[in-house]
């Protein structure tokens, strides 16, 4: 008998509730409300990564007036700094990070998996040095669902390998077999901690489905997934150098046999664009670095395309940011000061930027969700496409 | 006949009342209400300073909401980039910034003066070559009127030779000769232009009283100032390495023949005792990078004194970044919190420490200004001296 049995469970970890009953013919876009113990989310949703305990440039309220109520931690980030274990002294990361929302953590494998020259791969895990001081760790299912506990998201990702692209069909093949023998590590470890947190919050899990760009090992990997009944499954391993169209083809493989009434999340997308088509193939929730990073380097994302407002183009321009968003940037400062604030590497430059682009995002996906629940998904997806150009005006000061 | 007799002058450029009566025995501190074409203020006041068009870490709508309705540019950075010119077409420095109150510039000799390798001294003003791109300029009574003007502030300051400390008496004199006939041409300039900005807007000149720490020169100096009726009298030359009491006599003898009902900025002061002391001598007005610099280096100033956020003692510290403060960064965030983003450098560290102590000084002289009402100023101070240790807890791990 697991400690699930025997522990209280005053709620679930999450429910998920698809809304609409009639789904638009030619499209899998659809819409849900996903309820964590933190918050309620409508879906399809876009999280800001909160990399170290911050969405960079960002506070926690303003995340909050931009509608935001799920972001995202990096379990490797914080476990290298300050730990998971002063953050569960101090009752988890939404606690430590004065965060009212839910919060979701990554597994650290994506990271992990990038230390090059710091790493060992095993079958039980990887062990690496930190990137910071040079100090040992290993990452196993076992550790890595300990550190989520102690860090106490709402949801949980399962240990997993995230191949490299290009990689030969053999190794992303082993890397997947791996990721699923780590899955049910993961799920004995989650169910023997009574699928909780250290600080008693009930907790999700989530699978991932690997297999690279091959439609075979998408489709085993999510055979694998949906044979485990987890809270909420996850495309991982893209948005890692594969084409528009392998990305598509693979996100499709991957949701083929998993069940139409768990929450889908695509890892690490991405554009706008990316985002739109994803969820047209039935995505619910997406993470990316690109609103928050590219911010940083004065690239403004708008219904026209992205600028980068570094561009001596815009120097005495008294255009608001973007002249088609009512957030509360392009309501109050033009691109002639923003453009000034760049070049001077003045900190209110990026904080502008960012909380632009993530009203952008915000807007996007909201719009996203209206039009579904109108049954106009399509319509509002050609005409975005219509009006944004992807190619960077004045990028090519970009650094 | 000068312009300002035939101009249309529907507003004056600064009012000021003394607002108490009956001054309280033992002290020259006062209240007052400073009107601006931007903005009217109560003082004594603080002005937060705003170098390169924006106070470093804080948004126009964040100084609104900790009560600030009057900041101060320089106009030395803002001349250098992205210049004057630029700032006057886009409708003067407020307007360019989307500053929704009063400002004040300097009159860039402080900075110009500092530039020890770059610069030349002459009677007719300085010539000097950019700190940015080496490019030269030269900044006289008109050239400084004439940048101000286009950078549009509600008060502009004369241009003026802030003398090193310490200096030669002979060369203290000199520069306070100076200073009195560069303040004869920037009147000149001032009544020329018709005591109104480029944009239009009626601008208020101050003058500034020099004379190093020498009373007879000190004396001197406000004896000429007062001989010119101008709309408002700071005192500078200050806060560049002298002693308290130097200081403190050296306010009292620049203040010591300036009319009573004129306002009076002391100008690059100070911490929260200078403040005290110097509004207790009858100082209306004070700017200071200090609150907002020293933020950025993670020390937070308390009521118990200030603290480095930075120290190994506050890594697990749940307590609010102040216990004894109410702004939304106390209410929400703590030691822990912040000594872990100073700890990983992200920018939403120098943010909350910022905001924190610009509402430490904007509660300051909120309480100065209610206690000096009340007849109570000088337990005010007393308390507050009572309770505040100048030494930071935590500074030996300062940057």
């Amino acid at each position: 008998m697991s400690l699930l049995n025997i522990l209280p469970r005053e709620k679930p970890p999450l429910s998920f509730r698809l809304l609409q009953t009639t789904p638009e013919p030619g499209t899998r876009a659809r819409c849900g409300l996903l309820e964590l113990p933190g918050a309620s989310v409508n879906t399809p949703v876009f999280m800001p990564v909160g990399t170290r305990a911050t969405v960079k440039a960002m506070t926690a309220e303003e995340l909050e007036t931009l509608g935001y109520r799920l972001i995202l931690g990096n379990t490797y980030h914080l476990e290298m700094r300050p730990s998971a274990a002063l953050i569960a002294g101090l009752g988890g990361l939404p606690a430590f990070s004065s965060w009212h929302g839910a919060m979701l953590t990554d597994s650290g494998g994506f990271q992990v998996f990038s230390l090059k020259t710091l790493r060992r791969i095993s079958d039980n895990g990887v062990q690496f040095q930190s990137h910071i001081d040079g100090s040992l760790h290993e990452f196993t299912s076992e550790t890595v669902m300990k550190i989520q506990r102690d860090l106490a998201a709402d949801i949980a990702m399962a240990w997993d390998e995230c191949a490299p692209h290009p990689s030969t069909k053999e190794y992303v093949e082993a890397a997947m077999a791996r990721t699923h023998k780590w899955l049910d590590r993961c799920i004995a470890e989650y169910d023997a901690a009574g699928r909780r947190a250290t600080n008693g919050m009930p907790q999700a899990l989530f699978g991932i489905v690997q297999g690279g760009t091959f439609k075979d090992l998408r489709l085993a990997s999510s055979a694998y997934l949906a044979s485990r009944d987890l809270p909420g499954y996850a495309v991982g391993g893209l948005a890692v150098g594969e084409t528009q169209d392998e990305r598509c083809m693979s996100i499709d493989w991957s949701l083929q046999n998993l069940p139409q009434d768990k929450p889908k999340y695509l890892m690490g997308v991405g554009t706008p664009v990316d985002i739109l088509e994803a969820i047209d193939r039935g995505i619910d929730m997406f993470d990316c670095v690109l609103p928050t990073r590219n911010a940083r380097n004065g690239q403004i994302i708008t219904s026209t395309g992205p600028i980068n407002i570094r561009n001596a183009a815009f120097q005495s321009s008294p255009s608001p940011v973007d002249p088609s968003c009512d957030c509360a940037v392009c309501k109050r400062y033009t691109r002639a000061y923003v453009h000034h604030l760049f070049r001077m590497n003045e900190m209110l430059g990026p904080r502008l930027t960012t909380y632009h682009n993530l009203a952008f995002y915000a807007n996007l996906l909201a719009g996203a969700r209206q039009s579904i629940t109108h049954g106009s998904f399509l319509q509002y997806k050609a005409d975005f496409l219509n009006h944004y150009c992807t190619e960077p005006l004045g990028d090519s000061v970009h650094e």
